[in-house]
Order: structure tokens, then sequence, then C-alpha cells
């Protein structure tokens, strides 16, 4: 039995996340799919984390165990083909028994994409557009430096604090603001992240931008850690899961 | 009544080209619905011309004539809105009654991507990949110089030579390769094309690209003027109209 690290990417318009569901058209459900077509069996296979529906990736990364006596490129030919041309697979290669793509992770990037104007479709698809709206960049770049740091990230969450017993306890390790011409990007890296911290800070600084809220704002509703109708998540298709780090 | 000239972006992956049809789903069928709504009438819109399923335009310019007393931007929202989000009227303004979307048009700017390697799917929708294979970016820029200036393009048409009394006789202002990174461009302006012509070149210059073909033998299907197997049509996903000059 060998165990195998896949980076992959995929376009999360038409699919419905990451996690496997009985209706299907995850991500995951094609690429076990396909696993199943090639060895035979039921192949089970363990990302890194779960992404929402809309969500894209450039670099997810899961793990599975199989035996495969030919080269590693004639199964990751075989992986990739049949595919749906969402989804991608960059590479495949042999690991230790011991890396978990989950668990093994040290950090992830994340990186929001606005778009200071009206995009166009093609744009559109990849990220939030501000219209006939400008951003205050500066202000932006303010409030995410409240953020950076180990944190109660509750107020930036979509579950109520404690709940299911979650550590609402997080450390963004990194909260850029990029600007060039009218593509402005949110660039996250932690060591882990709340359901929906995301797109939940992106969205705050996304109105700091706008001048629905101040810097200091942020910095109380850090403080609050209740998560109030001041925090709009931002839309699911801005977001990318860039790099899983190990 | 006023002419207006509207420009507009879309993304042609899930639209069935510009041009109305009896199945609708088409750029044209989505803009007449919507100035129907508007008007309460039938308003024929006139493009600059057809563009096929699957390719894309960021420039695509078209006109019609419509009474409107009201401000000229509350007509562009009107229009905006409820549009699929695979179109976006980017600018609309009143012209000249002798303004005409097609016969005005001095020239015409496509470019086709070519993504070297695999893509991933944010990129795939847009670009042609090679894949495993490189592609001889010198080659295909002799290759390009041979067909730049006025010439009878059969060889790179899909119809057949004088079918239709078409004349086969067009002249390329412009013929580019660019590359940055994986990234290749081919931009193309002209006074007008024939029928799958900036998909034809494509077709042939990544072949010239990939070695299938020699820069020499561009010059030699050009001169036969008859269209052969040795021209492959490149995929629609790749190809926008990029910018429509008046």
């Amino acid at each position: 039995m060998t165990r195998w690290k896949a980076t992959c990417a995929y376009d999360g318009t038409d699919l419905f996340g990451w996690q496997s569901q009985p209706r299907g058209n995850t991500v995951q459900d094609y690429l076990e799919e396909r696993l199943q077509d090639i060895f035979s069996k039921v192949v089970r296979i363990h990302g890194s984390g779960r992404t929402d529906t809309g969500v894209h990736a450039k670099g997810q990364v899961f793990h599975f165990d199989a035996v495969w006596t030919h080269k590693p490129s004639d199964l990751l030919n075989a992986l990739r083909t049949p595919l749906p041309s969402s989804i991608h697979i960059i590479n495949l290669k042999k690991v230790s028994e011991d890396f978990h793509a989950r668990f093994s992770a040290t950090k992830k990037r994340y990186v929001y994409n606005i778009y200071e104007g009206f995009a166009l479709p093609t744009e559109s698809r990849y990220s939030w557009s501000s219209g006939t709206r400008k951003l205050d960049v500066n202000s932006m770049k303010e409030a995410a430096s409240y953020l950076v740091g180990t944190h109660d990230f509750s107020a930036f969450a979509a579950i109520p604090r404690g709940a299911n017993g979650v550590d609402p306890i997080r450390e963004l390790i990194r909260l850029d603001i990029t600007k060039r011409g009218s593509h402005i990007r949110i660039i996250t890296e932690g060591t882990g992240y709340l359901y929906k911290m995301v797109r939940s800070i992106a969205g705050a600084l996304i109105d700091v931008g706008l001048g629905k809220l101040t810097p200091q704002d942020i910095k109380q509703i850090l403080k609050s850690r209740r998560r109030t109708m001041k925090v709009i998540t931002a839309p699911a298709k801005g977001l990318f899961l860039e790099k899983v780090f190990y």
C-alpha cells in the first residue's frame, strides 16, 4: 500500500464544494468515482479541509492509499483524463505513510479577489465587483492589521461561539491587501480557520473599503467575540484556496 | 428616435454564440429580450459581426434605435441588471444616425489564448492548453509574418472558395505572437475576416509551434488557396473578440 499526495485545482462555480454529499457534484465525489474506476474498489480521499459551494482552488491537497504497480505518471494521467473540465490534478506523488493532507498541514493561503468597477464576465466569475463604488485600500490595510495574530475569531465565523466544542482561537500569520489596477486582493495565511472565516473577514474588509465600517470598528468587532449583522460574508465566487503548506 | 451604440463583453462558454436563433441562449437573444422588456416592443440590435458558440468577447459592439426620454445611464442600468452573469454591457452612448456597428467598423482585434502546460480550470476555460508539449514561439512568429497583408485566405476559412459569392481576399494588418510566462497570445487585427478564419490561423500557428507544420508550410498552404485537413480549427474557448475599431 502506498500513500499518495495530490494537488488539485478547481473552478467551484458549478460544483457543490469539496466534501462528498448524497446529491454528488462535489470535488471529492468526482475524484473518488474516478479512483473507484481505476482501482475497482472504494478509495477514500482525505482533503486538507473543505471548501464551500462556489469556492475555487488553485492548490487544494488530498491524500489516499492505493497499490499501484505501474508508473506514478500513468496514475496521474488515469486520474486526470475523464474528470470534468472544472477539476484538474496538478501533480501526484508518493509520500510517507505518516503524511496526512489535513493534519500535516502547517498553514494555508487563501486569496479573495475584488474587482474595483464592473468586472467583465470572464473576471466576475472569480471576483466580487464593486460596480460604481471605489474602495479605500489604506483603510482596508489598517483594519487588516488589527486581525493579524492570535485571536478569538468568533465575530468573523459562521458558527456560534463555543458551538460543537470548536475552539474559536485561530492564528492569522498574514493578512495583506494588494492593489494592481482594478484588481484588489486580500491574501491571508493562517494555521487554521473557523467556518466561513475568510469570507467573513473579506466581507468586513470590503465594508471598510466602502466606508461602511471604520478600521476601529473592526477592532471593536473582533474584541466583541460575537458575530452580528455588521459582518457580511463575502460571496464564495471571489475566494480561492491558493496553497496548503506542509 | 435615437441611435445607441453599446459595447459588451461575454463569457461564451455556455452561450450559443452571438446571433439570434430559434432555440435562444445567444447574446443577441438575451439583449433583444431585455430591450423588449424595457420598450414593450421588438427592438432589433445590429452587431459588428457574429461570434461562434463558445467564443468570448471583451469588446463586441452593437447598435439599436429607440426613443428614451430619461437619462442614458438609466437605460444602461435597465439593460444591465437582469442579464445573465455571462453578459455585461460595458457602456452605452448616443451616436449619429449614420453609425452602423458592422459597416462603420474599420478593423477588429481578436486574441487567441494558448496556455503552455496544463492550465488550471480557471484558465482552461479561456485558453487552449498544450499539456506536456512546448511551443516554438519563434517559428510561430515567422509563420505569422507570411500571413500579414492582403491575401486570398481561402485556405484558412471554413467555407469553400467562392461559395455564396464571398470574396476570399482579406487584409490582416497585424498578426503578433506574444509570450509571458506560460501564456502565449496570438493577436490579430484585420479589416474583415472569413468564417472561422481566426481560429483556422490559430490552429495552423499552434501546429507550427508544436513542430507539426513549418513556417514554410504556412506559406505554401496560403498560396494553395485550398482548405485541407492540414489546417485544424483551434477550439472556440481560446478566442476573444477584443475590440472593434471605428
